[in-house]
């Protein structure tokens, strides 16, 4: 059994890695879902979308998200009527978030629901919102006070600087049934290459997961999602320096240290080994870019293997 | 000024023929809520749709509703979950929902959103939903009990009995801004050729509404529906003979008496002409079947022509 921790992107192509090299029915996804949210009255979950969709092979590759063969007819009648257009919907998109609402509507859990759409993907993985409670990510930008994450993210292109983040509602949420027992079970966790702070936090805060993790500590693997000092996707390296980090693997070491007993690092950071041990944790260097499924298939075999 | 009682496809047609004699600016159009619906999270409201889609020319032809040039692909995906798809929603048309559930959240009137739709279609006459609040048709079928509207029309396609109609939350109700104003106002009030019973009657059941087209009866004018004893479109006929009216313009005359100066009939019903009269209603005889714009025109000319 593996379970990861899983944000958007960096998390969807790494579970991609590991469905090559482990029965999937071994393997849960405990999903961040800090960044939903609700427009035009329907819930939108896109790191749980970005998941399911890359690993049925729909992504959209054109966008990094959404899925492959969309039309935007629906965002251009929206356009028309000067409506809000900054969150891109694609028309086969909507038709997730259309079956989500209409099944929460009708009291099914998030998690429930959840698994219905990765069944209807043909997927045997099982894929776990961290909470079925609602928890928002909001982020405080310099000058402008306090905005959802997704204003943030895509509405002003995570290009404004963030003095703090807040996890609306999480003290109040639950995990979601099956996320504590996952992590209790598993051979190995795996914390995801994915921003610390905005998509691995929300899923540690949710009371109950972060202690779950640690009691796991031993057999807790981190991958690095900072390579040479930037991210290779989003803005987790300068948001880790805003909010006081270090933007470098030396800085994630310390975020994770009584989490993990691993972290993977990037090939290009081997310099920075020492400085991670030097951390508490034992530092694995390997090729954690993965630009195709081979070598996220090589990143899984590496980060799955098992630790002295 | 000319304010029309409105329903969906009949009333759009009509209306498209009286904007080809009238100033559109003179022009009001009070359109039946009572079929409006939420289905996944969205606010669907099909006979403002149909009327403002008619009007901008932009209704699908191969369907009768919904937009030209309509692509299927949420559905699809909503298919693909088993998500409720008997009521089928384009992508294009997706967008007005989107817009519309949107502003209503953010608390704007149903009237308010509507002016938006319409005018950002440039359209010149005013569209008034006949109240802001919420009213829904229920039907009670035989063998079934009490269904929503669109259960009945869409999903069973109007093909079961119908007992009783119930207009649940009317009561309550109050007309939209505007609505007493265009009646009071009017040189001629339109009931155009929609279902007396589930178009027509929930216009008129908003309180105040009725009084209001009965104040003014001289100048009502009423267009059957019903012609040569059949609806041209939908369950008109068979509706009224279900629910103990007569299936044919003298039916409709009983039904429109105590609000209507004058019953448009088509030409084949001529010979009913007396049968109308007898119930109290100058009976004009005129081609009403609107196969194309001329005869909407027409029919708009003749139904709109001063009365003796």
């Amino acid at each position: 059994m593996i379970t990861v921790l899983c944000g958007g992107v960096g998390a969807a192509r790494y579970l991609a890695g590991v469905l090559q090299v482990v029965d999937p029915a071994q393997v849960t996804a405990i999903v961040n879902v800090g960044d939903d949210l609700e427009l035009h009255g329907l819930h939108v979950s896109p790191d749980l979308d970005t998941v399911t969709y890359t690993l049925a092979g729909a992504i959209n590759p054109e966008t990094g998200w959404g899925l492959v063969g969309e039309t935007w007819q629906a965002m251009e009648t929206l356009g028309r009527y000067g409506g809000v257009t900054w969150f891109n919907l694609g028309d086969r998109d909507l038709g997730t978030h259309l079956y989500r609402t209409h099944r929460l509507d009708a009291g099914a859990a998030l998690s429930t629901v959840t698994a219905e759409i990765v069944r209807a993907w043909g997927l045997a993985l099982r894929v776990l919102p961290v909470t079925d409670d609602r928890v928002r990510t909001r982020v405080t930008v310099s000058g402008e006070g306090e905005i959802g994450f997704q204003e943030y993210f895509v509405q002003r292109r995570h290009a404004v600087p963030v003095t703090a983040v807040r996890l609306d509602g999480v003290e109040a949420a639950t995990p979601a049934p099956g996320v504590l027992e996952a992590l209790d079970a598993a051979e190995t966790v795996v914390i995801a290459p994915s921003n610390p702070l905005v998509s691995i936090e929300p899923v540690l805060a949710v009371p109950g997961v972060r202690a779950a993790v640690a009691a796991r500590r031993d057999d807790v693997v981190a991958i690095s999602p900072i390579v040479a000092g930037s991210a290779l996707k989003g803005p987790a390296d300068r948001m880790l320096r805003e909010l006081g980090h270090e933007a470098s693997v030396v800085g994630v070491a310390r975020l994770y240290r009584d989490l993990a007993g691993v972290l993977v690092v990037d090939e290009a950071d081997a310099d920075r080994a020492a400085a991670v041990e030097a951390e508490g944790l034992r530092c694995v260097v390997a090729p954690t870019v993965m630009s195709d499924p081979a070598r996220a298939a090589a990143l899984a075999l590496v980060s799955l293997s098992p630790r002295p």
